[in-house]
């Protein structure tokens, strides 16, 4: 029997994993709750209607269609027995309740969330960008509060409907308010008749003293003036300490408002905790430096939820990827009797973020850029890195009419 | 103050009724529960995969930005007083309970939905077309069967999983037993392991004695083959009697299936009934030649929901079109003190149906068309009347894909 290589989490680090065995001797299983890959790069461009969900969501099996050793299971991992070498799965979609699937080599890419700081009560008030669901919901929510300005007539209500806070002012912060004021100063005044949708205050709070703390102290202070000229309002080195349906406290001041995005202090997955191994305080499962568990070398534990040799790496796409394509290679070689490489080593592609309409920043090794060379790299990047050729022409022709028309083509509230 | 012409229904009648109204010295208000016109004709094909939401569902503060005299309102109408000359919104977005819109013409066009012929409780497990969320909810069920079909062993079990039910063989039920069917037999084969989804079932079941009945029963005789070809199997002449579960009842046989599509028994939404005037079995209101109320000549009902001098019109898209622009006619005519067309007459433009890749049906006037010129002309129609720009070749990419690579580029199972 071929050897058994299950991976948990069909996102960056998990689907490079199972494409980097797709000539090695083994059966892959790829388990994943949805049905689709999320590029959560995009996922901030569904949320305020300039791309559909199946532009970024990508079905698993498609991908993994002609990788004739790779199968796919819809399911919830929701326990690992380490010793016996199993997992648990539940939520399958026959509706029976619990499956156990047997591994040799089990990778763990179940990625992050946002924590809300042991607030859980926040969370209904303040959704977040993780997945396609949390997106579709802020949408959603963004354009009804833009609807429910147009019927108010009472002046303090109103501007409480136009009122957006953003917590967290890392790039998937600082895009999200970018995008909003896009929304509201150049897309949609023309859609409204009672409402001013310029009036809107879009709020990026951050309780570091910055914006894009990963990047430059310059480039921080490039793109907070960015933030600034779109019409977002960066309040930094403050902590929002109360939300509630009626608004959000920030330090001590109440600031009216309905409308809340919640994108700060990342955590690993609820699944770290059953491997079992040393935390940290964000969860994070401590690795060895060949990104395994430690005294469990068949075990991978990868991207945003693991701490590899005790080192903190960036939450980026390229960080995860590289992770995966890294544990594909020590599982073939350790399969050829090849001996694997003995640490992982990430390598840093650089950092982008885009603010809005031309606007940019981004490091890349040395070089610092803003402006409109970032930004178009930003583009650049995105494209090529998005699965699937109909994807980036979709993406393409959406991109192209939103910077020609001002406009957003995907502005539709589902449930 | 201007004439208030207040408008129920973002649909094709209402949107038509709109525009026509662009130049004349009222004030429109339209009123719609959802921020968007659904592209009712290609809804099926956002059930099967093939489009995505956005392509289809077209802000209607968009459509309306640059005409001046129209404001859009989102909101649930749901009562009307015919002697006040006011309507009750309730569902307003920004909570409030409700609120009175008075109006000096009144047009209601609230569409119509799918009966279950007084068998509600079948509603549950045979989700209809009609709405975007029901198109949704259908492409999750039908991508979420196969998904089934893939964990189940028991053979038994894993075909009732495979096996797809339509009921109604109309266009929408003919174009979605096809979608499915190339679904399972064209597009998915290969992204699954286990399950083999060419041994999919898809059961179009239909009361009258053939599909299509609204076609010339050559052409009906054509689509049924061109069906089978596909591998759907209509099924005429026999009944639904149950729905549950475990499966479907079509007259005394019971089909184990877990996936029901439910479009059959057209009826006019339960706004009609607040209006008080003669409606028929299926609801339709009464309306006179000029399309108009009974007794009120400043309350027009259109589209799907009316029976304009007692005749019945095909509920297809340029009949609601024209209606709605008949409305706006005389809308106009009576401001201008000039005499209104005294009735509305029915511009039969023809009727197409597509069946799958290449083929369709149409008829038009005294010709009758099949294969692919009925299927080239039912693209083109669909392209040129679908809103938007950008919508159009968003539209055209996804189809030429599908059309090349025999894929959906919309599979993502979404809550």
């Amino acid at each position: 029997m071929a050897h058994r290589v299950v991976i948990v989490g069909g996102g960056f680090a998990g689907l490079q994993a199972a494409r980097a065995l797709k000539s090695a001797p083994v059966e892959v299983t790829l388990v994943d709750r949805q049905n689709f890959h999320l590029f959560q790069p995009l996922a901030y461009q569904v949320a305020t209607g300039a791309l559909s969900a199946s532009e970024v969501a990508i079905p698993l099996r498609g991908i993994l269609k002609r990788q004739r050793n790779a199968r796919v299971l819809l399911g919830e991992a929701s326990d690992v027995d380490l010793d016996a070498h199993t997992i648990t799965l539940k939520n399958l979609p026959n509706g029976d309740g619990e499956e156990t699937l047997a591994y040799d080599t089990l990778v763990v890419a179940t990625g992050s969330r946002y924590s809300y700081f042991g607030h859980d009560d926040w969370a209904p008030f303040a959704p977040q960008l993780k997945t396609l669901d949390g997106a579709l919901d802020i949408r959603a929510r963004i354009l009804r509060a833009f609807e429910a300005a147009e019927v108010e007539p009472d002046p303090a209500k109103r501007q409480a409907w136009l009122t957006f806070v953003v917590v967290g002012a890392g790039p998937t912060g600082a895009e999200m308010a970018g995008q909003i004021a896009e929304l509201a100063r150049d897309a949609l005044p023309h859609d409204f008749r009672a409402a001013d949708t310029k009036q809107a205050k879009v709020l990026l709070v951050e309780a570091a003293d910055r914006v894009l703390t990963a990047f430059d102290p310059r480039l921080s202070a490039k793109a907070q003036r960015a933030l600034e000229s779109l019409g977002v309002t960066p309040i930094v080195g403050r902590a929002v300490t109360g939300i509630d349906a009626a608004g959000v406290r920030i330090g001590d001041e109440h600031v009216p408002a309905h409308t809340v995005i919640w994108a700060a202090g990342v955590t690993a997955s609820s699944f770290a905790s059953k491997l079992g191994g040393e935390q940290d305080r964000a969860g994070r499962v401590d690795v060895t430096e060949q990104l395994t568990l430690p005294g469990h070398p068949e075990v991978f534990v990868l991207g945003d939820m693991a701490r590899p040799g005790g080192e903190l790496l960036p939450g980026l796409a390229p960080a995860a990827m590289q992770e995966g394509r890294f544990a594909g290679r020590v599982i073939r070689d350790r399969l050829a009797g090849r001996t694997p490489p003995a640490r992982y080593r990430y390598h840093d592609k650089g950092n982008l973020a885009t603010i809005g309409r031309l606007r940019a920043v981004g490091e890349l090794g040395p070089l610092r850029l803003s402006g409109f060379l970032a930004w178009a790299l930003w583009l650049g990047v995105h494209l090529a890195y998005l699965i699937g050729f109909q994807n980036r022409l979709v993406v393409l022709v959406r991109w192209a009419f939103s910077f020609a028309t001002h406009g957003r083509g995907a502005r539709v509230i589902s449930r």
